[in-house]
């Protein structure tokens, strides 16, 4: 395994600002972590409480950016703007590879101009792990708003073949986070229905906040029911295993120093520390 | 043509924060507007000077909501964070549609989702422009990071069949502010190679800031140049003048209010202002 | 504006033969025109009175060449064949741009080998316009066998993931030419059904002789509902606006002069003129 | 077979009116004919005389309508406008099969509203025996004109992606009757380069005037050089022998019965026999 | 013809073991061939007795490949465990084109890499047939489990889009020579949901065990109902009609001798006299 | 993880018989395996000794499909034709995920109706890597004749658009087993001419043979140059982390129960074992 003299170091990035849902996405990482990986779980700590939908999407992604930067920068003088936090308990190393927990897979091309290590997010992670099932699978997601941002995702991966359908649960995200709310017995239904109408081999669960739920899902349904959050640490943990950096280069090559204006000057750590 | 009481309005703006860019575009923009429309040529105050790649583009997002919702809101009390400027040098009416001037498209779906009026992309406007006289098309833009995103949207958009190649100049977004630079002898010649090896019908130009060169360019090559400014400002008046107003649902419905932390509280009206 | 010395002429041709009906086009085009804009509204002589069909396309199209050849050469001797009439009611210079008032965009592709002027298709306007709004579109036609020719045109253009589905109301054309027909009430079900069905963010009216209704179907059904002859008129506004003229090369290269023989030697100044 | 008690009829229609093309169009078809079936060649006697490009594919449409619909009336009184020549040496009882023989496809969905008997394009034909070959083909047309009528047709008939490339050979459709000219030099030429260049399996030859040398070339070449003549003949006797006739519906139901006025009147029988 | 000294002679191969399909397919492909069309009917001896599914298409493969081989060797010394049989009544020469009557076209590519001949299978046939006709086409197979295979068939061969569905009437391969059983009954009424629901043209018969009930269903049901095995036929005596041999090289290279061990021992004059 | 209980059992199967790459696969599965998850490397013992193109392919499957059969049933009294060996050391209870270690993806879909455990193909797993790595990959593999079988499979699973190209090396993969060859060269030369050509973010290596020189051939490139064997032994263990079983249905559905005849016999414990 590459980097074997140290522990394989993964950073999940949560790229909305709930630490709920990240200590939820974290403890979902380290449940199918190998043994010796580290897991760094963290969260923007600039935008939006939950993200749904173009415009939450654009809101997060500096936040995001910033996370990201400030990650890769550990041991720099030049963090900024993120404090020490129980979510970031302590320096791990380098990170080898990064995940983005946010099904939209938000950010994911700016976060990949500001890395050598690969950057999967966890829809990407969770469409390719349901192909690699062979057959067809349909997604279950929160919000309508939600549908076309994953369709248009898994058209640019070139898996909306192989997707059925994407179905809405009409859950908030944040209802995932509310035990009292009947967010659980609207993904089962929606569930029940995928599998009685779409003929699929697979269920992809199309939000961060379900990381919890999959595995009784899957027993429940009696098929395979996949959490991104799980599958992008398997994918990064493998693409760390192939001993894989990726030069900056092209379209992810690192961004231009530039000046900000107004109030993303407060972002400027990001492009200053990309060269 | 619609709201025939008052004359329409259209407002272009520059997701970038660099004014002289702001002032050619919006003189590109009323040399084709036709007469009796209004064109409000503004701009970001909140983000990079130029937009050159994905981080750029992510940066510049936030900065472009506001300045649009700021807009949609004038004369309402809650305008936020953008002060009186000779940009924007007087309220003309409510906003009958949206022009994006970046050639990325930076924004646009989100856009969508703060205003009924419809909102266009530079390239989407140039692409469709294009296709519109028949035959198919090159892209000639500045730097070759910038490739990708335009082929992303080509896809998109369905006219990726249409563009024979995106080719880029190796011409800095702010090399086109600069009268000193090699800026138009380099586009120049990216032109003429596209002519003799695309077997193109026409070229179009992958950059709010070329927009002063189309005309001289279409007559010294002797095949249509499409600037996408000028491009989307005739669109604009067509939808206008349709009468289309696109109520907000489904991936486009008004984002939920929700909190917005850190730096990013900056842009709370954005979301505010929304519902 | 290209040709600031001379009004703007945009030249409406309706492939078929119903003066009724290129009457109501001459309005819906008008009534969207920019100031100053000349609309010439003609017609074929030569050809059906309506257009149902793959058979009445291709008897329309040689009338359809001769309207425009000779538009192209009005004030040359060798105009053929075309009355002078009410219809076309006096020279206003060289026509700009060209609009070809069917759905099917009949003889499309052979019109632009007759001139360097950019030649526009109403369907293709109006799928575009819709594409500019964002989302997908459905259609609603005249009759089934209509559906099959604008599926394949929307292929062609690459926009058939825009479309979601094309309607038939089972509308004879010219029953939209009588008042007394049901033609409305059936549009009106047609499009109901569509939007209950599709999920869909805009309709696109697919006949030229819809071209009245557009308006008060937007209002009723509160979604846009998009007209192609307006459409295509403000895309044409937008092409000349551009400056664009189009060398005739390639697949539109002008045709070699031949022989014409029987019958269709009657259209001999087709070819006659095009070099 | 069917028809057992007649022999199969199968009618190649040439679309432009050059009568040694006939020719040679008719005696490419016989010699691959099954014994027994007897090949009626004939041609359009109102048109251009070869077809190059999409005015030529216009004004050809007409004629072969004509020719088709008096063959598929052969032995009633409303036979229209086409005397009785040596090309159409008899009747023959119905006509089993149509073969339109322009490598364009001219017509071809027109065609099918006027009868139920199969109608196969020779363009079509071609492309589809080379599918049946494995690998990938390349075509060799005769001017650049044609290249994008071809690439459409492959589109439309989903084999483009089995097609590596459409070569223009710069030959004029009559060339290819001038035994003086440089044709079949160019044709020759043209094919070792689309065979050095396109790691091809087979070569399709895109011009009925070609059906004389597809052997020859084959020989030469080493490769299969397939002509659509001929591959058109055997598709027909495949349909005709699996016993089909295809009720004209949908988007091939027969025209309606309507005026055809000005010169087009002259093609009225096609419409009032239609029914 | 190619080869007019000497009857044209086609196998048809059956690559499962029952000889009363292989008995049934060779009637259907002599009910169509054209006058002095010699056909072999064979069939592979090992392997299993029907093919439903990938794993009886892997496992059928190599009997297939040595069938073929051994008709490719006809006269020569080294044929191989092919006993002379009824179903193989004596040599008539080479054999000129190739017809795999699986309708999964099993074995396919690696036929093509055995023989300069024309390799035809009948699934891909009948798609190519139906393709012909114009419009698109609906299949009836057998068990659900072929359906992915055929859609798969269909992708590959670039017709997926003229496909409205592929329909599982839910009969085994077996019971079409069952005479006692229901599965006529079944065939009917899924062919007439599918003409109901599809809104198609013809129907593609999915199994070769269907042959012999292509003719009835069509007069049946008023629609093409085509057979692959007489399509088959039909296209391969289209190929030879056209002279086409078709040398072996890239992916259809001849294969490398090399050693097969095992059980697999017993193939390996498939491989030694293949160069 | 799931299955804590007892180690994680990844079997890898050569689907060639050829030992000595049997070895190298094991050790570059092992290399990176993560700790506990307990490697299998097994073969077929029936078929080539490489698989080189369609042939071989076809010759290979029913010997994966005994070697696969036989580890599913370990410890049961039917496993049949598979001696102890030295490449299968003992039992470690059921597998958990199967890898099948040919970059052709050989008898990928048969062998998923033989288990419940996920199925990986080293080739599905190599492109999924790169597709995750962000931008395009070009592919590096032995002979031309395998190119199509790449370029196929890469269709198959939407992964054609992010593949710049397949070149091949004109390597034979028994080659790869022998130090005196100069295999390694011609791969190193391919890449660098592929790395100069395509504009790709990373080079997948398209053979198991090829497995022990990714991670030299990524440092002396400065590109991720990705082993399929190593991609697909993470994506394994990915999958079985989510705890994922796939049910046998549909196209995947346990093969039925029947005779197999002649030498495929010695196969009858594939379809008698399976349900």
């Amino acid at each position: 395994m590459a980097g074997a003299q140290r522990p394989m170091h993964i950073a999940v990035i949560n790229p909305n600002t709930t630490a709920s849902m990240t200590a939820k996405i974290g403890a979902a990482a380290r449940a199918v972590a190998a043994p010796g990986v580290h897991i760094t779980a963290t969260q923007s700590l600039h935008g939006p409480v939950s993200i749904e939908g173009f415009v939450d999407d654009a809101l997060a992604v500096p936040g995001l950016l910033l996370a990201l930067s400030n990650l890769e920068h550990l041991g720099q003088t030049n963090r900024a703007l993120q404090p020490v936090s129980p979510l970031n308990e302590g320096d791990h190393g380098p990170v080898d590879a990064y995940v983005i927990a946010c099904f939209d897979d938000t950010g994911l091309d700016a976060c990949r101009c500001l890395t050598d290590a690969p950057v999967i997010g966890i829809g990407q992670a969770a469409f390719h792990a349901a192909a690699l099932l062979g057959g067809r699978f349909s997604v279950v997601t929160t919000l309508s708003r939600s549908v076309q941002v994953i369709e248009h995702n898994l058209q640019r991966y070139g898996l909306a073949a192989a997707c059925v359908r994407v179905h809405a649960s009409d859950v908030p995200v944040l209802a995932l986070e509310d035990p009292a709310s009947d967010a659980r017995a609207r993904i089962n239904a929606t569930i029940a229905q995928a599998i009685a109408q779409d003929d699929c081999r697979a269920i992809v669960l199309g939000c961060a906040g379900m990381a919890d739920l999959a595995l009784d899902l899957s027993v429940h349904h009696g098929v395979p029911v996949i959490d991104g959050v799980a599958a992008a640490v398997g994918m990064a943990q493998t693409l760390v295993g192939l001993g894989q950096r990726v030069p900056r280069a092209g379209a992810y090559a690192a961004p231009n120093a530039k000046a900000l204006t107004g109030i993303m000057a407060g972002f400027s750590s990001v492009l200053s520390q990309s060269s």
